[in-house]
Order: C-alpha cells, then sequence, then structure tokens
C-alpha cells in the first residue's frame, strides 16, 4: 500500500483493475519466462536430450523462483535473462545444469513468454471483461429499441431514430472488436529458433529443430511464425494491439457518445451518483459524467502509442535492440483499455434513460423532422425538383406541412400520398425507418455470437 | 504539365505513379460516385420503383458527367453531393428527374464510392505491385539461399545466416502483408441507409429497404455493415489503412536493411546507377542507395497518419462531421504506398550481392562466431557453467578453439563432440542452422499462395 | 484548371488558398534555390572570388529558368539539385561556368532555400491572416463583454460568464500563438558550410568560411545555426512546426467550441447561409456549422504528422538521406494551417449571437447556478462545512435560496451577507467575477501587441 | 522493494532513476497540492480575509497529511480534491476549517500544483543532470577535436571532419536543447480563477481577485496566464513537454550515432563493460550497446505521446474533463527522459574512441575523398566541367590524383594549384575544413553559457 504513493505511472497508482498483476506485471513477466524455460526442458525430456528427472529438476526450480531473486542476481550480471537463468541453475544439480536454457537465446524465451501471457491476459480476463460490456449494451439496446430519440447529425437534429439504435451501433462495432481482439490474440506467436532465426544451436542437438521448436510451444499453447530472426515478426503484436487499441476506439466512442447525451441541455441520460459522492469540489449542485470523460481521456493517452508498436517493426538486420525497452511498455495499454471495459460496464449498468427529455429534444424538431420523407415522397410523386421546393418552405420558420398545404403547387401533391404515408408526415416520430426491427436483429445476432463464444 | 508545379504536395508533383489517377483522384472520386448514383437507380428499376428506361437515362447521364461541370455547380451549391445531383438531373428528362437520388444520403454515396475504389484500386494496381515484389524478393532468397553472410544484432556479428535466408524474411512478411491488405480490403463496406442509417427514407418506398441496400451495393460489388449511422462504421476503413501502413513498415524495414548493407564498412550489396546518374552535387564518387533512403523516408510520412483515422473513429451521434475533409487524405497514403513498392521492386531487381565481401565480412568474426555451438556443446557434454567459461575464454582477443584447447579444464571436453561438431568448430562457416532449407521451404510456401491468388 | 482533378491531394484539389503557391508549390521551391545559387555568386564576387560580371551572369540566368527547365534536367541526372545547376550554367558563359554552386552541397541549397520561404510564408502571408483572424476576435470579445453566457465544464451548466469572457480565451491563446510562430519562423537557419558540415570545401577559397557564410545568407535575411553537418539542425524547423501545429490546436478549439454552441439544444451561435447553399443533400431544413467542422476535421490531419517532424530528428551520422523526401511534406501542413485561418476569419465574421437563446439557457441553471457563491458566502461566515450544506439543499430540485431559507440552520446566515451579496444571491445572472473587465484589458494588450507586430 | 514486481509500468519497475519520487510521484502530487491549498490561507492572511493563526492552522494541517489518508478518503468522496480537502479540515478548528480551499476551485489547485513540481524538478535535476550531460560531451568534443575521422552521408563516407567536430553537433543542439526547456519550464503558469476562469468566487471575498492570484502564486514562484477557464491555457505545459520531447530526439541521435559507430565493421567506438556483465545470453563473446539501444528505445516509446498533449488542447467550453486523467501521464515522460539523460552521461563518460580504427576506416576512401577539393580546384581554376570531369575519374576504381596526372587534360591543371592545395590532395586527412577550430568555438561558448545558467 505504502509503496502506491512512491509510483509515477497512473497505470501503477490510479487506473488499475484487479486481475491484471497476474500477466502483466514484471513480476509477471518473469513467471511467464519461467514457464518456457520449464517446456523447453520437459520437451528435451520427450525428444531424449536429457532425463525426465533432469527436466523435472528444472521445472521445480522454476516454479520456486521469485522475482525478487532474479533482480537481485540482475543487478550482477545487468542481463535480465542471464539472471533468469543463474536462479534456475541455483536449485539444481550439477548433472541438470547444463539443461537450463540449452540452445536458447533471450529472445526465444521473452517473445514467447510475452505472446503467452498477452494471450492468456486476453482470454482469461480482458474477453469476458468485454462480453460483459456487450451484454449490458444488448440489455440496453434490447429494452430500449422503441424509444424515440431524434437522431443528429452534425450536432443538429436530423431524422428521428430510437435509443436502442443508438445503442445497437456499439452492440455491432464492440460485437465485431471482440471477434477481432480474439482472433489477433490466437495470433500471437512464439519462437525457439536461436540467436538470428535460423536454428543454428539447436540444429546442432537435435535432428529437426522446427519440430523441437514445436514441440516446446505447444506445451505453452503457442505456434511459431513463418520465419523469425532473434526475435519474432513483429506484425503479430502489432496486429494484437492494433485490434486493442481499434477496440478502444470504439469504447471511448460509446463514453463520448454517453458524455454529450448528458449535457445540461440535452439531459437524456444520467450517470448515477452514490450519495456520498461529490461532483466538483466548489460547485455542490453538479452530477459530473466523470466515468465517461475518464475513458475518453486514457484513450487520448493510450492510442498515440501504437506508433511505438509501428516504428519498432523496423529492427536492423537479424535485429538491433531498440525495441526491447520500447516493448515493456505494451503492457499498459493492454491493462489500461482492461480497466475502461470494466469502467464502462459498470457505469452503462447504472446508466438512466430520460425517455421523457428524448421525446422533448425530439419535439424541438417535430414539425421540421418531415422535410425529408416530404421531399422523398414529392419527388417519388414526380415533382421534378423537390429537394429545392421543400428546403424554399423549411426556411420560413413555420411547420412545413402548413407550409406545404399554403402553397398551390405542393398542395396537390397531397391526394397522392398512401394513408401510411399520411400518419407518419402528420406523426413524425413514426418515422424511424427500421430502428427498431434492426436493433433486435443485430442483438440477436450477437447474442449468438457472444455464446458460440464461450 | 505546366499546372503540377503549382502543386504543393509531393504525391501529385513527385512521388506518384501511374495508375493512380484513376482510382484516387479527384476526378476518380466523382467517377466512383457517379457509379454510386447509377446503381441505386438501376436496382430501383429491378424492383419496379421506376422503370428501366428512367434507370437508363440516370445511368447514362452519370457516364457523361465530367469532374469541370460538378466543381462548377458546386460554387453554387457549397454541397459537393448537390452538385454532383444536379449535374445528373440536368441531363435527364422530368420524368426521370425525381429518381435520381432518391432516398440517397450523401455518404451513403460518398462511404460506398470510397470503398468501391479502394477496393480496386487494391486489387487492380496494389495487389499486383506487392505481388512482382513478392516474387523479386522470392527470386532473389531463393538464388542467395547458399550465399553466406554473417548474422548480426545489436549491429554486432553475431551467428551466420545465408543471405537468402535474411531476403526470406521479408518474403514471408511480406506475404502475410499481401493476404492482410487483400482480405481487409475485401472486408470495405458501403452502405445504402439514409441520414441517420436506420432506412428511414427507403423504408418509405420500398419494403425491405435491407435488401434494396444489398442489391445496390452487390452491383458495385460491395456489402453493407452490420449497422450504420450516417456513416459506415469506421473499423473496416481503419483495419484497411491499418493493414496498408503495417505493410508499409515491412517494406521499409526491407529498405532500412538494404540501406545499412550499403554502408560503406559493410558494403555487401550494391544499388546500380545509370550511367548518366548523378551521386552527389559535391562529390562525385558517391553512390548513394537513394531509393531505400526515400522508401524509408516516406514511410515516416505516412506512418503517422494512422493516427488521423483512429482519431476518426470517435463521430457524436449518428455522425458529427468532423471527419469528413480528413478522410480525402486517405488516398495520399495508398498512392505513396502503391508507389514505394514500384520502387522498391524496381531496386531490389537491379541490387547486386556482393558475395565477396559478404565472406570477408564473416571472417572477421569467423574465429568468435563459435562461441555460441562451442558453449553449448560443452553444456551438452557435461561443463556445469559452459556460457561463463566461453565467455572468458572469449575475451582474450585470440581464436577460441585454440584457447580451448590451451585450457586444461575444457580441453578434455573436446574427445566428447562428434564429428560433425567438431567439423563445424573448424569451419563456422557451416554453423548456419537450417537456413538454406528455411529459405527453401518458405519461398515455396509463398509461390503456392501467390499462385492461388491470382 | 483540368490538370486540378488528376490530382490525389486534397491540398492541390480542394483546401488550398490563393497565395500559397508563390512559398509552397514544387515551382516554388525551385524559384528560392534559384535565390541561393545568386546569393551565393554575389557574395563570391563582393570578397573577389569572382567578378561581378560573372555574379552578374549566373543572378541573371537563375532568374530565367523555369521548373520546367528543371524537371526536363533532372529526368537525366536523376538528382535535382544537379539538374538545376546544369540548367544556371546553360545559360553563362565559359568563364562563369565553373562558378555555379562553386563549393556548395546540395542542401546549402535546399535548407536554405526552405527556410527562406518558410520564412517569407509566414511573414507575408500567414501573419496577416492569423492577424485578421485576431482582430476579428477581439472585436466580438469586446462587442459582447457583457452578454451573459452560461459556464460549462464537464458539459454541464457551471458559473456565468459572458460571451465575450469565452471568445477572449480565444483572444490570449492566439495572440500568444501568433508571437510564437513569429520568434520561431525568424529562428530558421540556413547553412553553406558544404558536405559534412565543416567548411570543407569553402575553406579552400576563402579565408574565412564562416564569414563567407554569413555574406551569403545575410542578402537572404537569414542567420546560420551553432553547428551543421550536411544538414541544418533539426530543431529550429521542428520548433517553427511545433509553433504551427500548437496554433492550429488553438484555432480548432475555438471551432470546436463553435460547433457545440450550434448544437439544436444549445443554439447560442449561427454560422450564416447564403441563399443558395444547400446545408443536406437529403435534409432540405438542416444547417451544419461545416465549417467548423472543416476546421477541426482538417486539424485532425495534420497535427500527427509533426510525428514525422520529430522522427526526422534522428539521421544518422553527419547524415543519412532518409530525412529528404518526408520534408517536402512540410509545405502541406502550413498551406492547410493557412486555409484553415482564412476560413475562420470568415466564418467568425459572419456568425451570428443569439443573445435571447443565451439568456434562456443561463435560466435553465438560474437557481442552482449559486451554489456556489453560497457556499463560499456560508463558508466565510463561519459555516464549518458549508460545501456538504449546500450540495445537501442543491439535490431537491428547488431553487436553492428557497431551501435555505426553509432551513433553520442555514437562515440564520442570510442576516450576515452584504447587500452586494444579497444582489447576486438573487439576480445570479450578476455572478459573473471579472468576466467583463478582464476582457476588455485582454483585448487592449493584444491590439497593442499587434500594433507593435505591425 | 517487494511491491515494485506488482508493477504494471516500466517506469515504475525499471527505468526509474533515484530523485524523481519527490516530483513526479502519486504521493509527490498530493504533497504538491497541500502547497497550494497552504498558500492560498497564507494569502488570505495577508490581505486580512482571515487571520494569521488561521492561515497557520491550515498550513500546518497541510504538511501533516499523508498520501494514504487522502487516498482513504477518497474512498468515499470518490473525489481526489474533495478528499484533500477533507483531510485539511479534520485537523483545523471550527474557526478555520471554511477557510481551507475558499474560493478555489479543484484546477485551481491541480494546474498550479502541476506547473509548480514540473517546475522544481526541471531546475532540481533535470537541468543539471543535462548539464553534467553537456560537459561531459564538452570535454570529448575537446579532447577529439583533431581526431581524424571519415564523415559519413547516406552511410557512405563523404569528407573528412574529426571526431570532436562530430560530437560538437551534439553539444550545440543539446545546449540549445537545455535553454529551451529551461525556459519553457520557467513559462509554466498557475491560476487561482475559479470554477470558469473569471474570478468568479474570488470577487465575492476580495476587491482584485487578479491580485490575490498573484500573492498566492508568487508564494509558489509561479505567474499567471493572460487568460485562464477552469484550467490554465494548455500551451504553456504543451511547450514545455515540446521542449523535453525534441530533446529527447537531439539525446536519441547522439544514441543512434554512437551505437552505429560500435558496429563490428565500424568499431570507432566501444561502450566499456564491467567485468561480470554479460553480453548476450547465449552468445558470450559479445558486447552490445546495450545503453544508446536503451535510449533510442525508450526515446520511440515516449516521443508519440505528445500527441496526447496537442489533442488535449482541445477542451469543450470552459472544460470539458477528457483532459484530466490523461494529464496524469506526462510525468512519466519527464522521468524517462530524465533516466535517459543519466544513462548517457553515465555512458558516454566510459565511452573509448578507437582512433587507430577511425583513422584506418578513414583510409578505405583516402584516395576517392579528394574527388571534392578536386572538383572544387578545378573548377575555380577555369574547368568548364569540374563535377562531371572528376565523375568520370572517379569510377575508375583507382587512386584519383593518379587517374588525374594520366589524363592530358586535366594533368595541365595541377600547375595552378597552390602548395596548400597540392598539400590537401596528397594528404585527403588535411581536408577537414574548420572542423577543430569551429569545435574548440562551440565548445568555448556552452562552457560560457552553461557557467551563466548556473
Amino acid at each position: 500500500m505504502i509503496k502506491m504513493f512512491d509510483n509515477i505511472s497512473p497505470v501503477d497508482y490510479r487506473y488499475n483493475e484487479e486481475g491484471t498483476t497476474k500477466y502483466l506485471s514484471a513480476g509477471a513477466k518473469i513467471k511467464y519466462m519461467l514457464k518456457v524455460e520449464c517446456a523447453a526442458a520437459e520437451a528435451m525430456a520427450e525428444i531424449g536430450l536429457c532425463t525426465r528427472d533432469v527436466a523435472k529438476e528444472i521445472c521445480d526450480s522454476c516454479s520456486k523462483i521469485t522475482p525478487e531473486e532474479v533482480h537481485e542476481e540482475e543487478k550482477k550480471t545487468k542481463h535480465d535473462i542471464r539472471a533468469l537463468v543463474n536462479c534456475i541453475r541455483k536449485n539444481v544439480s550439477d548433472k541438470a545444469k547444463p539443461f537450463v536454457h540449452l540452445g536458447l537465446t533471450s529472445y526465444d524465451v521473452v517473445n514467447t513468454s510475452d505472446s503467452m501471457r498477452y494471450m492468456e491476459f486476453t482470454e482469461k480476463i480482458l474477453l469476458p471483461s468485454l462480453i460483459e460490456l456487450e451484454k449490458t449494451l444488448i440489455e440496453i439496446a434490447l429494452r430500449e429499441k422503441d424509444t424515440l430519440q431524434i437522431g443528429r447529425t452534425h450536432g443538429q437534429h436530423a431524422e428521428p431514430i430510437t435509443f436502442g439504435f443508438a445503442v445497437a451501433e456499439y452492440v455491432d462495432r464492440l460485437g465485431n472488436s471482440i471477434l477481432k481482439i480474439r482472433n489477433s490474440s490466437k495470433n500471437l506467436i512464439g519462437k525457439i529458433s536461436g540467436a538470428v532465426g535460423s536454428y543454428n544451436s539447436t540444429s546442432l542437438l537435435v535432428d529437426d529443430p522446427e519440430e523441437y521448436e514445436k514441440k516446446v510451444l505447444e506445451k505453452l499453447n503457442l505456434k511459431p511464425g513463418g520465419h523469425s530472426t532473434q526475435i519474432t515478426e513483429p506484425e503479430n503484436t502489432l496486429d494484437f494491439v492494433h485490434s486493442v487499441i481499434s477496440s478502444f476506439g470504439v469504447v471511448a466512442n460509446l463514453a463520448d457518445d454517453m458524455r454529450h447525451l448528458q449535457r445540461t441541455e440535452i439531459d437524456e441520460i444520467g450517470e448515477s451518483f452514490e450519495k456520498s459522492q461529490v461532483g466538483s469540489s466548489t460547485m455542490p449542485h453538479k452530477k459530473n459524467p466523470i466515468n465517461f470523460e475518464n475513458v475518453k481521456s486514457v484513450w487520448k493517452a493510450m492510442m498515440p502509442r501504437i506508433i511505438t508498436l509501428y516504428s519498432d517493426q523496423i529492427s536492423e538486420h537479424q535485429r538491433d535492440l531498440t525495441n526491447s525497452a520500447s516493448s515493456r511498455f505494451t503492457g499498459e495499454i493492454l491493462a489500461i483499455f482492461y480497466s475502461s471495459t470494466k469502467r464502462m460496464s459498470r457505469t452503462m449498468k447504472k446508466v438512466s434513460v430520460e425517455k421523457g427529455r428524448m421525446y422533448r429534444n425530439f419535439e424541438m424538431s417535430k414539425s421540421h423532422v418531415i422535410a425529408e420523407p416530404l421531399y422523398i415522397l414529392l419527388a417519388y410523386h414526380g415533382h421534378p425538383d423537390a429537394h429545392e421546393a421543400v428546403r424554399k418552405i423549411a426556411t420560413s420558420g413555420r411547420p412545413l406541412l402548413e407550409n406545404m398545404k399554403n402553397d398551390p403547387e405542393l398542395s396537390k401533391y397531397i391526394g397522392k400520398f398512401t394513408s401510411r404515408h399520411i400518419s407518419i408526415l402528420n406523426n413524425p416520430e413514426k418515422y424511424t425507418g427500421i430502428a427498431s426491427q434492426k436493433t433486435e436483429k443485430l442483438c440477436k445476432h450477437w447474442e449468438k455470437e457472444l455464446a458460440d463464444l464461450q
């Protein structure tokens, strides 16, 4: 607890959610590297390079080592993987010592363990959190599929939709995001191909070094890429982080919309407040959309960081190491995105929908909303310049239908309209197209997809 | 020709390749929008909303309109799509006039036509150019699969590979990039769903507006997305541009590697020069890697622009228009990437491989290269601290094997080594692992994939 | 005109303003490089390295050359500066030929001419345009310094200000931006220091090569930097572009505020429409904030490009050339920023301020606005927990002052308030602090600064 | 210590240097906010708004509060500043309670304290560290001002310089960076202007609220900006972070150059190794430029983050809060830049300069280096096409001067050359222009500037 206040990163002192430490912390990094070292030993035993006892000794040692020990050792070696290896060696017999890290290069361990922990982080906590948010959105969308809301473009009232349909946008975009994150996380790759990627070292020891690589990686639930140098091809991790950042954009857009719907003048939704919560240190009456603001804000902090991953695609020859320190920051992006998905689930669950206010806002533009259907119907019934005709009667400030009746030329079209059309022109709230049906259809689709996922 | 010098963008005055104008220019944008207007009319005729004659009139008009006309009209309307519509209407009968753009909103046309032209650009010229580059790389990789080269990490000599294996890295990464671009371009979507995405207008005219949308888009070789507002979901375009930018990173890395291999002190490859070409305005002896430099440079100019697309994921409610002007710049990224792929093909085809120099560079580290196999073999044969033992004899500056023979403790291990191992220790150029076989395997794999693509 | 539609960059086909071509086009680049070549010849004549006649011949030749010629020559040389030099040489006598470009390296010409044209662009058209916008803002701020408007934080009504005070924010930020752009443009530097920056070549010809450099640059109104390699230190250009991009952020923030104030529900300002202008292709009643949207949108397209300039700070040794092509794109940023300042001036001049609507919006929160002064006065008069006390009476939904009077504990404080305080509590529209005075003071300050500038 | 391994950010578990915690940690943020609250109370006492005893009580309370307490309280209030205020109030008398935070808004405290701690961080530890690095560079530059090195452009040998001159590039660029950071840190501003920036609250309490603001800020060594809303104008902080990021670019360029000079084939400098240090986990012979790689790598991780600050320039109306969470990440940039400056000082101090190797590399191009002086001298002595003439004899592969002598046309120019020129053509190592003098001049200049700074 105390230590927290010495931290500089808000990831560590403020915005982290429980559960991420297990995958994304400094300690977790070490724990996962130890899993790779153990898997390598086990695979050696399986192909008869060492005995099963030796492998067991190594894996036992791996399971005992603490990050503190490795940290202490690193002060001497100034090399994190050598420190790790030294620690493993300390606990094993002289017979087993040579087989620790045998034939591996540091990045066989680093790349493989990073892929493994990002993949497990995704599967174990990120996807469940995203699915929870998706379910929350589906619930709201279905519940509000018939709740009339004015659609807005340019910040201006446009045509009516339903609030459920507005939420369905995010059901679909988030649904696609979930699939994209899932697929790209499954494409994260490992490598056991040595210092320059051509299996120089393992070729000394085994007949088919690619087979040996596969064996190690299978134990860790990973596959090798097509080619590697000292490192795996960077695109798989980049694609994964892209899927995270682009999903973050979807969540941030949702947050931004909710934030604007809470504007005093719009007031169509509310973010529930706990009783003792303080809105403003100086304006006691305010209830601020702080959670939605937070999500947009941390998105602005994380999104540009993808530039680092694009930059790190470029590594000289079989690798320069200028992507080593930078890649350590990837975990922060994941941790912050995860915390934003949790925050959004919590907040959306408590969002109150002000149907009355939505209706009153719609009413502001009620008489103008029918400009579009009117123009379309006029056009369909043969008016040669319907758009212009409607634009002219729209600028007067009075109800459109009234203006139309008073216009000698336009009034004659009214007789051609069907009763359904007349009904829409008289009740613009009916002019919502297939908002409700589409919402239902989309929600059903994603409910099924989610069920398949789990 | 004259006008070129009034241009401000290097895309227009310097770095464009023939062929892109057809898809990416201001004029192309208008041409493609006209295709959408025509397809919409044809679909209306098919479902009986208008006659086939009316549709034909509209399509005929669309095929006649020039960008100049639309430009003139826009000066009056200050609205590009309204200008387009007015131009189409001018050439058709009063009977057909109302059916021009009927039920469409501007972005039905803009989004759909952009997706269509990006997709056709990709299929018609970008993919062929990428495939040409890939084939060039495959040819080099296969030809040089046994050409010894020292592998480099940290800019330091590490273990030997072959130059073919080094090129095979890009065969694989570019191969994956090609598939990614192809797939993401095929996921580009259109929309015919009206001003707020709920099909308000087309619902007035047809029974199943989603069916109508599909019909229009099919004519243009596109599909609709799951949901839309005034605009399509931004993620499909973002994913496409991500695939382009991440592929650009691969190409830029290749260029960067080639550039460094041309350093005076390394000199392992050469970029052929035409006879009259000038290397430097003041140093007549220099032959500079200008094409590789150019590719890395324009990558630096284009890569950060993806931030614009991530930013444009956020659009308020059913859309604010702050992504309208910005999205016009997407074509530049595509044009520059295309020109870089052409430049790389041209340049790589002329690259000369200096095998002798590669061998001499390898020789510099010949005696140290065997540090790794030596340590691994020592370890395998039971030395309890092989890494440390080799590190110690490596620092003396003399050949490793000699030092080993002179070391009473280490010398006794030599008897345990197999003849293949001894041969490698004596001929470090054999210590290339499976570089050659892997190169061949990868090239065969991608040759097959490319054949399937075409 | 025709050619325009073959352009790919919106800079060239859509968003450019008259006047920029002279400084930022491909042709302008050549014209400015010719000025450098002429200045170098003149300086040589002054120190007696060549005759005045020779210098005159060279300068005459420079003034005749067209971009077209250089372009044709470049096809042969594949080197833009060599082409330029060849063109100059064509028109001069054999005696003068050797003095063309004598002792210069390409980037002596490129860097120097770029600095010069950016500086002149700034002085001649960018600063005047910014000053025009600043004056427009000052006029609005002064005119509206007493126009009551509700201040908004979190999108929520907070405390009242005046609209003039809100505009004064931009008067001050834009004023500071103008100074920053001006100062950083004056810091743009040139160089005449040769291929690696140590004056190797000019040292052969003159006794004090730094003196010679100064002489050339003085003619071009420039100074040298402290050190150079083949190129000038990149930070001066970076700082200049930073000043442009950060000023763009200020202008974009203004545009964004204006955009939101036009939301249907807020409606506090209007962007005037021309009579024939079309708001929406399908919704004839809409009046959209298209100019403000445009400015925010192109800001999103330009802002990330500064990453290119930060990346280009890194150049290997005495220079790698991976910043050559990328630096050609800098002119686009300048052109688009300039066009946005013009657009904003035009638009702000036509903005209508809806005072009645501002007042009505204020009235929505009138009774809650006094929460803050009430809490402060309670606290000042000794209430031990004023914030909490006011928070409690603020949640009931009824006017605060009424609630206070009904509260036995709080009501007793009323007697302690001064008449000015009571007047504010009864007339919350008076609770605007020093908004009006501060606005006036700031505007006067900037009027004076602008006068000094011109 | 233990807690460290639960951290996710490398800033907290790996790359932090001692000393930053005091300014940049979560705890420091709270400590500095307490200083603002105390200063506000003291200023109130000075103008007679409260007694000196009350101010003392408040300041005493501020000095006692721990981050832990505030953290606990925030769990209740969900508002960090309200929590802070509650904690201060707990320790003071009922008489003093109302004066805690009286008239302030949260961001009066947050913005002011952030500016203060960034300024103190800069003055107390960042500038001293930068000056240490600058001094180290000056020492190397002066020591090596006559050490011959081949200058490189395009990665190709160009003309000779001295290693001191190459280092002098960074002396000058870093010197300018230091001044820029210093000036921009001194421009960081505070504010005591209330919830919407118009001094609404303090206007109730004092006659001249701007005077009161100045009084508070003076105690904290800060000035107010020209205008504020709920927050200070963002440009001052942005300019400061720009100065840091652009300085980081300079340091990263230095690191990159040093890294390349360590390439096996170039080998002109060395990064000293401690005896027990491990270069590679698998290749015991390698000595890698890990510190230079680290600096370039963290630069790639930090540089793109400035996009967040440019994005945060845009805040709606008197402020939306989407810049609140994001601004918390600014401290990370500062901490990492600081650690990189320390790392560079340590590493540069230990850099070994391999003069012999530098000379041998120069010798590789010795005979070609004189292409430039030869062409210039030929031109100066009237050869009408010297560049072309030299280019032709440069392509043959043999020494230039020899080729020249064998060329009937060129040989006749030799007689015209002065003995100094002949001496340079015969001893190309003398062709270093004014590299040595310029190095000395620059170092003297910066030594003086640094002395003035301290």
